[in-house]
């Protein structure tokens, strides 16, 4: 459905690009320059450990905005209500939105709710819209990764994925895994305070780490290269993946982003981003190579180096 | 439900007023004043005479920031597709939102696509959000309504209402009811460009003109007296009020709003309002008074006066 949706139906939207919320969309009006994004929300169930769909929908916008360097300021919420839904889950839901934006540090600012029959829709989904502000003069895209520049992980991998699923699936493991939901914009202003030259930014969603970087060594040209033994992946979590047969480098995460810099900027971005909790302990996993096949390679732990490519499979549905 | 809703579930949101989207959120970037609103469309049939859920979602939310004065620039569109939706139907409605923003002169600019299982959406649903620029010293809102201001209809009344109607209830008329389905953006332009002192303006969506006027008299504290014999309602709509028990003032339209201005400017901005054919034959259709009784009264032909009342029974649900 997806291909066809992106052959047939996208291209009538003009300049719309409904690729799953990686961009936010870049403008000016009378001299500021805004950030606008959209995404809507579908995940099941409606609550996980570690979050729900309202932490998850206030956190996805705000992390898209600061993918593009920008600094979120309000959030539009659009609710669709299937009929008979519960009021006191509605009320936790609505709860842990307003939680999530004031410890983003955004203002839920306009919104609207529908509500349809039973059965026409699933509990509840939510659309989340946003705009920010750019103040810096820095481009942060694909586009402006060098050869030489520095591939910083914000923390361990694949919580999201593996919390849904197994809430989902009704699995249990040794330790609950908890989604790493959680806003990216207090590390991103830090490292933009800092005056770092940040190149790109990409927030490890749907797909996860290997997906996002295969994507931007696709879009910026140049060959990426990371190491396994660098990148952090919890007990629990590597534990459920080997039990699913999942790949933890593709597993959906909700508070992780990848940062590229120059070289020499990687041990003080590491510093400053060591100062965030919410996003774990962050690791130097690799870097740009001057070869432009638009390769991803994953260096093993014996020193083995093979080709990570795009998933050929199909995805969790619903994971957000 | 919406009491509920309204209640108990909304004021968790904190500033957020999810109110059917009458009005948009306006805020200061860098000296850049900006107006940002959303609204989620579960309209029930897709297609209608005059429009589908696509032109309805972009002129939905282009209206909706026309009417806080702002000039629409960009639209976010989120789709959330059930399983097995025709891709034949979807690209019918991403050609008419195409068609929709290029005749508002909006940009679709960013999205987001989700897709949910068979049986737990309704073919599609649309949320869109919309970013507009304010460039005019006006404050366009209830507050700023003064006794002695004149009141104009931009047009005929309760055309999309009595469309979606016979369209989900299989009613025929002698002749078909198109909505009137369209964006208000450029009449407002217009009358922004002429400097004439805007106090008010109103889309009349769900609840239709006598909601709306309700709802202004309650705000700004103003009694709003109105005269049925310069209100237009079209013979159809009127033939098929009357079989089905309606006020076709108390039906919605997405194509008509309301002007409240200085009464020594009514005339002017009548003469700027015809120009444009989308929102029919403006009239003059009454005043602001100097009570206070946050009353809305309706003088019949006969020179009856008569109070109106916001709708206190069920209206008819997934209209937009």
């Amino acid at each position: 459905m997806r291909e066809l949706l992106e052959q047939r139906v996208f291209p009538l939207l003009g300049n719309t690009a409904p690729d799953g919320g990686h961009d936010s969309f870049v403008f000016d009006v009378d001299g500021a320059k805004l950030a606008f994004t959209t995404d809507s929300h579908v995940v099941r169930p409606l609550f996980f450990p570690g979050g729900d769909i309202g932490s998850l929908a206030v956190n996805g916008t705000v992390n898209d905005l600061a993918m593009s360097g920008a600094r979120p300021l309000y959030l539009s919420v659009a609710l669709i209500i299937e009929e008979g839904f519960p009021i006191a889950q509605l009320e936790r839901v609505m709860g842990s939105m307003k939680l999530a934006a004031d410890q983003a540090g955004v203002s839920l600012s306009t919104g609207d709710t529908k509500v349809v029959d039973k059965g026409k829709g699933d509990g509840l989904f939510i659309t989340t819209a946003g705009v920010g502000a750019i103040e810096h003069g820095l481009t942060i895209a694909p586009g402006s990764v060098r050869p030489g520049d520095g591939i910083i992980l914000s923390g361990d991998l694949g919580r999201h994925g593996i919390s849904i699923m197994a809430e989902r699936e009704g699995l249990s493991f040794e330790t609950t895994v908890e989604s790493d939901c959680a806003p990216l914009n207090s590390p991103v202003a830090a490292l933009l305070e800092a005056e770092l030259e940040i190149h790109c930014l990409r927030d490890l969603t749907r797909g996860g780490l290997a997906t996002a970087l295969k994507e931007i060594a696709m879009d910026s040209g140049h060959d990426i290269q990371i190491r396994e033994s660098d990148i952090r992946v919890g007990d629990a979590v590597r534990g459920a993946c080997e039990m699913l047969g999942l790949d933890p480098f593709y597993v959906a995460n909700e508070g992780r982003m990848v940062v590229i810099l120059p070289g020499a900027q990687v041990e003080t971005a590491l510093e400053i981003l060591r100062k965030f909790s919410p996003t774990g302990s962050p690791t130097a996993i690799g870097f740009v190579k001057e070869e432009r096949n638009r390769r991803l390679s994953l260096e093993g732990s014996l020193g083995v180096v093979r080709v990570l490519d795009l998933l050929s499979g199909e995805q969790l549905p619903r994971i957000c």
